[in-house]
């Protein structure tokens, strides 16, 4: 008797840590790996520049793996990928402008990565032994995004990606709801779908919607220069401002690093289309006067370092803003940015640029109403919602079940679950290491969780540091103590109490010298804690303490 | 000739930092304060507990400052009032919830403070010199509200406090328009107007809007225990999910140091009503099955202390969630609070918990449509946005300016400037100190730019400590090179990079044995910098580098 047929689906990550999506499909000796993106760091994680996927499974099993398939090219699909590649060395797929941006990336990050990078069409089916990758037109805020069907013995998998509904979009088709329909009707065994609107009822609207948004503002301010600030992959919504820009007889600048990359690329293989000359350096701008101008740049999330981060600060070398200017902030604040983008706002405010931001975005994943549409046309056997905080996952479970299906047939997975797929079930059968691995700088992997709580610690506190000079021989000090502090108070405040400090480390080393003991840990601690109950006495405080003691030679 | 009539308004806080708000009126010896809020410190603001205002105006001008006039008992209105009577102690005027919590932080925070704390009602005048203070009934989110009629020989200025219109309030009469009318059509000089929702189009809902979400859940959950969420203040709100609980037969128990108190002071002075043994404590509750069962708590902010953040992260002495709990989270993540809020949702629907959080909360604030009803009543000469962020304030006025008012008539301010206001003209005259003071444990003032920039800089980087001894006499150290880190790397990943850090260390010290030199700070610096390249060259990573040289005796 044959074993039992089973397809195991493993995020490597993209649940807990939203970003860093990854999933693998495995069956039998062949695995697939969705996407390798990677998590911008949470408030928690000081100092960190990004998180990647723990592939250690991937590692584990790296004879199985033929390849990573991306479903479209946004940081959070693709950004882990210059890491992971050096260990996992395998093909990637992905349509064209996304195996552009992945090219581009490996190309800044490395040049010792050589692996296939492969670009396929829609309806392009790629075999990997018993395992079979179709992919899938679909609609998103990038050109160039997909769905996979993924075809395995056991059945027919669809993974959305992050993906909409757009009737109208501004790039090519509206997401190819017939082929969906086909595989609907021949049996889907499962659908991983994007959860990132659940919550929200109706339909998200088209692209188009935010063009005719501009239209009006371009309209509207034919005296003026218009700023606008997006974010840089969104090669639709830069399509749109450069109609604009044509319509009403602008120039278009661009600034940012990976604005300039993208808009480049785009424009390479077609995705971004301009009559010739349109385009102009930051530098030619001073040619042209200001309602002849438009300027699209990054930093729509009030990220420090981006270009409208700085022009608000008045710290940007070539841009100056000028009363009159009309900035346009066209994205939504992810989570966590929103006091970033009001501070934005008022710095702009306050050096007279009338700034707008309604209806100046629309969102690139699906609502409840194209989540509905979606399981409706494919009517899988098991929902295994995706790309979402729990409480999105948690939604989209809601839909499905008012929709007919089986809660149990939803299962809320976690990452580093490893969920098996039967005809007959769906269930959690191992885990595997799944925690985001924290790059800081060329560090990856060693920075964790103690080094970040002394971080949190320091940042709150700050640090006393109190050293001394001992001769071990004869077991006396041979120098008083210092005590220096970061982080702690302004010194000129403090004198007194830091002479106090370094009296009471003075006692306690003097009562070590007394006592004959050669317990060097222990007086470090007694100082500690004789230092941290004074300060906390004195103005409720308790800075990181740190005795250090050097022996004499 | 007599001088000319002259009415200076000085908000000496709550314009660049939202809350802090506190505002001076100075008519030739008389000076008036409204309100005497504290802010939370914003991100960068490192380890501090909170932001007060700076009154180095008023202690200047102690002689003539008459009273604080508090327009209602919220912390950004009355939180620095403990710290500020010290130096200031002049009369507290407010109405009678108001005084009463101002009364009880006045106990917890000190014994020492003995002003008069006036109760007024609304309708009272009380004069000061040239100046005299009408208190008018206003809506918000807590009892007892009031705009200031501030009258003076220059004519009268209104100030709303904050407030909305609500037709239907929970508590008391909807806001007083009709002796805001009789103000009006005698002639206002300005009217200084809450602006915090002035980006909002139409009206605020009524307060009473979430009493019937209230219901209709309460008749949804009758088998499962509620948990409400939300500001300890709102005693509406408290008193909307009392009302339900009646209606439903559960008890109720309360959670959270600054809910017990507030509820405590508002049953007492009747603000709240219920009936007799409706309260029962947390111990309590175990002799009650679920279902009969109302909790309400503090922390629907996500605030990581507060009792709904601990029962989300399993760590709440006296509550468990158990699944099938309902929780609600009654309000609306403040700008910055959103991420904590979401992960507060995670972990209590993670536990089982069905959390709500659509259609659970008002604001307290009047919208756009409130605020054109507001000037259309008043009438004012000159508008005064105060209370929001810059580019809500700008809202205002161009709320202002549509409504036909000059846009010369509408200055907007900054904390610190003196507006003069003459029946023919506002203009800022001259600044006064107005930036905020950071209170870090018992210390007022003594965390800093520099602080606050070596807690930054800590937090992202951590620090790498050199210590050696050194005996002057000879120039020649007695110790080997120590070096300690905090907060930079996993030591064990990192043994050798220290090793190696130690003997560049040792060869800046050799070079300043071998030169002869005394100066132990170019000693310090040539350290500092030989590691920084070291450590940037390997991990690239900068942390902070502080070479301690103790000298032996």
């Amino acid at each position: 008797m044959s074993r039992k047929k089973v397809l195991k689906i493993i995020p490597l990550g993209g649940l807990e840590q939203v970003g860093m999506n990854i999933t693998a499909f495995w069956y039998g000796d062949d695995i697939i790996v969705v996407d390798c993106g990677l998590a911008f760091p949470s408030d928690d994680m000081l100092g960190i520049d990004l998180v990647i996927p723990d592939v250690t499974f991937l590692r584990d099993h790296i004879d199985m793996v033929r390849g990573f398939f991306i479903t479209h090219g946004h940081e959070d699909h693709i950004g882990a990928l210059p890491y992971v590649l050096r260990e996992i060395p395998v093909p990637v797929y992905g349509t064209q402008l996304t195996i552009a941006i992945i090219a581009n990336k490996l190309e800044e990050a490395t040049k010792t990565i050589d692996v296939p990078l492969e670009v396929v069409d829609y309806g392009d089916k790629i075999r990997c032994g018993s395992l079979e990758v179709e992919y899938i037109r679909t609609n998103h805020s990038i050109a160039g995004s997909s769905a996979l069907a993924i075809t395995s013995p056991v059945g027919t998998v669809i993974h959305t990606g992050d993906f909409k509904i757009d009737f109208t979009p501004v790039y090519g088709d509206t997401i190819d709801l017939q082929r969906l329909g086909v595989l609907g009707s021949k049996g889907v065994l499962a659908l991983l779908c994007d959860s990132t609107n659940a919550l929200k009822p109706g339909m998200t609207m088209s692209e188009r919607t935010v063009g005719k948004t501009f239209d009006n503002i371009f309209a509207d301010n034919v005296h003026h220069r218009i700023i606008v600030a997006t974010f840089a992959s969104n090669v639709d919504r830069i399509q749109q401002i450069i109609n604009c820009a044509v319509k009403y007889g602008r120039k278009v600048a661009i600034d940012g690093r990976s604005m300039i990359n993208i808009v480049n690329t785009a424009v390479e293989l077609g995705y971004i289309k301009m009559p010739e000359n349109l385009l102009i350096s930051l530098e030619e701008t001073g040619k042209y006067p200001e309602e002849q101008l438009v300027l699209i740049m990054t930093g729509s999330q009030g990220e420090p370092m981006a270009a409208l981060s700085r022009v608000a600060a008045s710290a940007h070398k070539k841009i100056n803003i000028v009363p009159g200017d009309v900035v346009i902030i066209s994205s939504t604040p992810i989570p966590g940015n929103e006091k970033s983008v009001f501070k934005l706002i008022n710095d702009l405010s306050v050096l007279g640029a009338r700034v707008i931001f309604q209806d100046t975005h629309v969102s690139g994943h699906a609502c409840q109403d194209e989540i509905k549409f979606l399981y409706s046309l494919i009517r899988p056997k098991y929902a295994i919602p995706i790309h979402g905080e729990y409480r999105h996952r948690i939604a989209q479970r809601n839909i499905c079940v008012d929709l007919g299906l089986n809660k149990e047939n939803v299962p809320i997975i976690r990452s580093g679950d490893v969920l098996a797929l039967t005809d007959k079930k769906a269930e959690v059968i191992d885990t595997v290491p799944a925690r985001g691995i924290l790059v800081d700088g060329l560090g990856v992997g060693d920075v964790g969780n103690i080094v970040l709580r002394d971080r949190q610690y320091l940042s709150e506190n700050g640090i006393v540091i109190v050293t001394a000079c001992l001769d071990c021989e004869s077991g006396r000090f041979v120098s008083e103590p210092v005590i220096v502090t970061k982080g702690f108070v302004y010194i000129k405040d403090a004198e007194e109490m830091i002479e106090r400090a370094e009296e009471i480390a003075r006692d306690c080393m003097m009562q070590f010298e007394d006592s004959g003991s050669n317990d060097v840990n222990r007086l470090k601690s007694e100082i500690r804690n004789a230092l941290s109950e004074f300060i906390w006495k004195e103005i409720h405080r308790r800075p990181m303490i740190l005795p250090v003691i050097t022996e004499c030679n």
